[in-house]
């Protein structure tokens, strides 16, 4: 079933420990599409200036997403340049130019209006309410959102989260939107928001999911090598969405939900062992299989 | 089966974000032995002044603790004062006391050198290989230490290394010792100063075992409240070392080291529900593995 993505596209300058790339191709819907592709059909909504080549459209398209919704407009593609240090859970931006995203006003395609799946990428609250309201009654909504409109969109992001399903945030996140520290009452004070499920995620401390009387945690893998964390969060985003949008039936209950996590888990372990989204784009379904295997058997108790 | 431990008896100040209390028994070796008597006989060595009253003494009797080898002499007990904030992984600390701890040189009586279980709590790597020295062979040995050792006496921390069984200490103190910030790496480097198993601690994201070829994790249990974490450490290794000594037969397969870093999760998680061992000692077999099912339910997949 498809599933529609909104949000960034964007250039990422980024240096970790493990070395520095001066511009790649990154951006949350970016992350989020490529991950969510192994399971699904995804559909791209966002914007890009006219240094967006070939090249970068190819990524997309080698994974089968649809990029109707991608528009194309005159000037610079939105650009971040960060930096990691050891403990890649903190990060420090550089620079951030908006660039053809501050003019962005999300339009849907018709065709996509009906979409049953839908993942509000971290943007605007604004333009996440619009989008909501362009679709007809998608089954599953998930978001994304972040410290900075959390701080000065408090009133608007109330307005989204009321009309969602899934809230998937950091850690540092939850506690600054529900003013909690402690992640089962901050987890508790989001759901009283509007969205049933919070899945929380933690970098390499793992995820987190809460739900009406239950929570599962799953604790990170441990990796040889982590080379870049940019795009960790989306990928795994997109693996906990693309999983429910193939298996409807399960996208309620509590044991579909957990696999999704894992598979969300899954994918942001895949994304942070190479830059960008070389690993990434380069995987196969039979990998991510072994590797949901392997989050089996980390936890496995007999 | 008799399981001893050597460690540091105290009086503790604590201040978290959830109260303070000016002086409450503690104390690593005081936490592990009230945890490990759920499980197992416990012994203790250690040293305390003479402002250790019949009161303390009984927090200790009551669960049934072997206090033969805890020395009393003129002076008073080791002191310490700190502080937690809200993150609670982290603390501060206002003064330590080491008083009648300064000349503490653990005798062993001679019917503890044959127990077949010890715990080396986080002393002097000196005196560690001291107890070590005095006892016969026994089955299992496990270590703590920390920064101040890991600084200040490597060769002789080397040397306790190279014959202990299982090391289980904290991330930070695992980076420190082995020069490693990747935990897998920290992991690898530490077993080859020694210990077959390193278990490395990581307050409310969980705690990992690292043996030959296998790695499991543990997510912490989220918790309604956590009054004070002091002790949660000593508390997971008491849970753990005591399940191994009563599970002699699984104590050197990964099974039964899993289940034991659980059961020292446990432990760990009910230690921070009050302030110092105010939950810990008043806790029932039944409570133990009910906390144990909730972490398997954690992190169960279908």
């Amino acid at each position: 079933m498809s599933l529609l993505v909104v949000g960034s596209v964007a250039f990422d300058a980024v240096r970790t420990p493990r070395g520095s790339v001066d511009r790649m191709l990154g951006g949350s819907a970016t992350y989020f599409a490529v991950a969510a592709s192994y399971f699904t059909q995804v559909q791209l909504v966002g914007v890009v200036g006219d240094d967006f080549g070939e090249e970068h459209h190819a990524v997309l398209k080698e994974r089968g997403v649809g990029t109707e919704g991608l528009e194309r407009v005159p000037g610079k593609t939105f650009f971040w340049s960060g930096e990691y240090n050891a403990d890649m859970n903190e990060r420090t931006t550089h620079d951030t130019q908006l660039n053809v995203f501050a003019d962005f006003h999300p339009k849907l395609p018709p065709r996509y209006r009906r979409l049953p799946y839908l993942f509000l990428g971290n943007i605007d609250p604004e333009l996440q309410s619009l989008v909501q309201e362009q679709m007809e009654k998608p089954d599953i909504i998930g978001m994304d959102t972040m410290n900075f409109w959390i701080e000065g969109k408090r009133e608007a992001l109330g307005r989204t989260l009321r009309k969602i399903h899934v809230l998937v945030i950091n850690d540092s996140e939850a506690r600054q939107l529900s003013g909690e520290y402690n992640l089962l009452k901050a987890a508790r004070a989001i759901r009283a928001l509007g969205p049933e499920t919070v899945v929380i995620k933690r970098g390499d401390n793992g995820a987190t999911l809460f739900r009406d009387g239950e929570i599962f945690s799953t604790p990170a893998l441990p990796l040889e090598e982590v080379h870049d964390p940019t795009g960790a969060g989306d990928s795994f985003a997109g693996g906990f969405m693309g999983y429910l949008a193939t298996h409807r039936a399960e996208a309620r209950d509590g044991h579909g939900l957990r696999r999704a996590v894992i598979y969300g888990s899954v994918m942001g372990s895949y994304a942070v062992e190479a830059f960008g989204l070389e690993r990434l784009r380069r995987l196969t379904r039979k990998e991510i299989d072994a590797r949901f295997q392997e989050f089996k058997n980390l936890v496995h108790i007999d």
